[in-house]
């Protein structure tokens, strides 16, 4: 028993899909979960477009199809501290995966709660599960989700490497090449967290030596893998609101129940996107090739391509037959930026990546035609704005009129 | 009425003669405290050397004596968002100024609990007092009180900028020159918080123009100011213990007591100083400076000298007839570094200041005297150590032993 690994946030869109991965793949899993996006669907009166079926069913489920046993504990890990402690003492697991964090910038935005909520839950969640670790004496490998977002999406003007940055300072006179993190632009409150989280890691690492890698993940596309693809019930997440759903996936599910595609602004931001079959392949890799004893944090990119919002709209309105619009953007960010994006690492150890294609695509499109009349209509607009000098834009229009911003 | 001000952390070390400072000139003070510092002696079972009276006397006897109002709210910052949102919606301050955080690195890294406690209440307490001040709508320049250990205690070989580095970058074959913040390399819980605070300013500042000024101070020593010196029940406290006690205080008062001067490590650390009395007058300059709206948050280094420690324990050495001891560093840190930091912004702003002379250590060596026998002598020695590996060291040695480390 020596492959255990405790999936935290494993109940959600990747942690579901990861456990069972790492289970199929001969990895003891661990899920540690406070079930809280499932609370927030009743916060928000909004669905997973898919049915999910309760964490207890789905995993007797994949007990009977794969054979292989996952434990579930419900845990609320930003707050209670001493049943990770005792988890970790217990199981003794080679490697956590921390998905347990609030992740969507909409939902951070959306109040004073909301904002107080995620900064609570995300810095408290990481911090429990490295003090843990460290009170534990264990040599555990720590594997958090981030975000490509951390740096912002204005123009760096450069290839945003993977965690470093080298550069050039003057010492006294004399100029001097120093390596940095790569600084941080948060453009959301949930952004801003995993800057903290940065910190966290860079501390943790440093006074205690706990290996890390820190996975900078961009969007995440599809909703099925090859494992919850084995029977119905095992079905995964399809987030289709203004507050959780993503821009691929909800563009998809928009052309399906024949709404226009609700482009924000100019549709001029450049993404970072990756599959989520790519997710949990990363993951892997990542748990394989853990940093030695005493290495900094290591940090990769965990995306395979970018597009331009506007773009993809367009790519799926040839697809589908789809209308675009645009909104008033509710976030306060650049009508337009460019976005490149180092991927070496991951290619470097395995990867081989999945990149936008019409079957994959095609594949999203009918699993939205299938459960489209589980779709609220009136939840699929933003109504979450980044400042409350933000109108939100129900209506839209049928011209790039933000062209100019 | 419109030179309302909020002292965050009013109560404590900083705060109380800070609070007497700005009323005093002319500010309608409201100190808002949780009296965590005071519920935190009863914890450590170690009481201010000086005889702290309660609040309520303490603003009462203020009045009698300069004639001015001081109001106080007993509100836990960290936990009661409405609280705080409703006080500054009701007083439209100006300015508040923030010093409701834990402030000892040593207590920071005491157990997990410490730890935990450092995070939760930091990280809250300063967001939840950004978000209430953007749900006010009100413009309020918000004054925090960081710490010069936010950039590590190595040898940066430069001296430290005031917040913004420029640094040189390769950006697609091409170098460019971009201004960062200058980058983090906390010490401690406690340091690291401090990094995370930045970060929310950096957040708030640009999303929602919120005015900060952020001043990374150094080692604050001294303890009474004109205004704490008007009346024997309006002293300021005196930690000398060792989660609480700073460097200097502690020398001077182990010296009044006859103990030897405890040094940790080599005493080569090289630390920033500055005296309680520079300290209130920064703060009335930071207020009466603020950033103009559209602003970068606005980073001083608040602090007038460096010094080595061992150079300290000398000089208090040949001024008192102490000796010296060397105890093993409980803390995971260089065993000598030097340290420069600019400090040109308040000197240009005014600030005329206060360098280590004999006569004001001789009043805080006085002092010491004066209350020596409310001192308890087991809690002189630092018993938190940065790592369960490093051992407290009760004992120490006449010689420099770890000169090598």
């Amino acid at each position: 028993m020596d492959k255990q690994i405790i999936v935290f946030g494993g109940d959600g869109f990747c942690g579901w899909p990861t456990a069972l991965f790492l289970s199929k793949h001969g990895y003891d899993v661990t899920i540690v979960d406070n079930l809280s996006r499932r609370k927030i669907d009743i916060e928000l009166g909004c669905q997973s477009l898919t049915p999910v079926t309760d964490i207890y069913t789905r995993i007797k489920i994949w007990e009977n199809v794969a054979g292989k046993k996952i434990r579930f504990e419900l845990i609320d890990i930003s707050e209670h501290y001493h049943r990770i402690y005792s988890l970790i003492k217990e199981i003794k697991p080679m490697a956590v995966v921390h998905f347990a964090e609030q992740r969507a910038a909409p939902y951070s935005m959306k109040s004073p709660f909301h904002k107080r909520y995620t900064v609570n839950n995300n810095i408290n969640a990481t911090h429990n599960i490295l003090c843990a670790i460290v009170e534990s004496g264990l040599d555990i490998h720590v594997i958090h989700l981030g975000t490509t977002g951390v740096y912002g999406y204005g123009d760096a003007g450069m290839e945003i490497p993977e965690g470093y940055l080298k550069a050039k300072v003057d010492m006294d006179g004399e100029e001097k090449e120093i390596e940095i993190l790569y600084p941080a632009n948060p453009g959301s409150i949930y952004h801003m967290t995993k800057t903290q989280d940065a910190l966290l890691f860079f501390y943790y690492n440093k006074n205690n030596q706990v290996r890390i890698t820190d996975l900078h993940q961009g969007i995440v596309w599809g909703t099925n893998t090859d494992e919850t693809m084995m029977e119905d019930k095992l079905i995964n997440r399809f987030d289709y609101d203004g507050d959780y759903g993503t821009v691929l996936n909800r563009f998809l599910m928009q052309a399906a129940i024949g709404h226009p595609l609700t482009i924000h602004g100019t549709g001029g931001q450049t993404r970072a996107f990756i599959h989520i079959k790519d997710t949990v392949q990363c993951i892997r890799i990542a748990i394989e090739n853990p940093p030695l004893g005493g290495d900094r944090v290591k940090i990769f990119n965990q995306a395979t391509e970018t597009h331009k919002v506007r773009d993809l709209a367009k790519k799926i309105s040839s697809m589908t037959g789809a209308s675009l619009r645009f909104y008033k953007n509710p976030r306060n960010e650049d009508a337009q930026n460019d976005l490149k994006i180092a991927n070496k690492k991951f290619l470097e150890l395995g990867l081989n990546p999945i990149t936008l294609n019409d079957g994959l695509m095609s594949e999203i499109y009918d699993i939205a035609k299938k459960y489209k009349k589980r779709c609220e209509r009136d939840k699929i607009i933003c109504t979450s704005t980044w400042r409350d000098d933000i109108e939100v834009d129900y209506i839209g229009s049928a011209e790039n009129v933000h062209e100019s911003n």
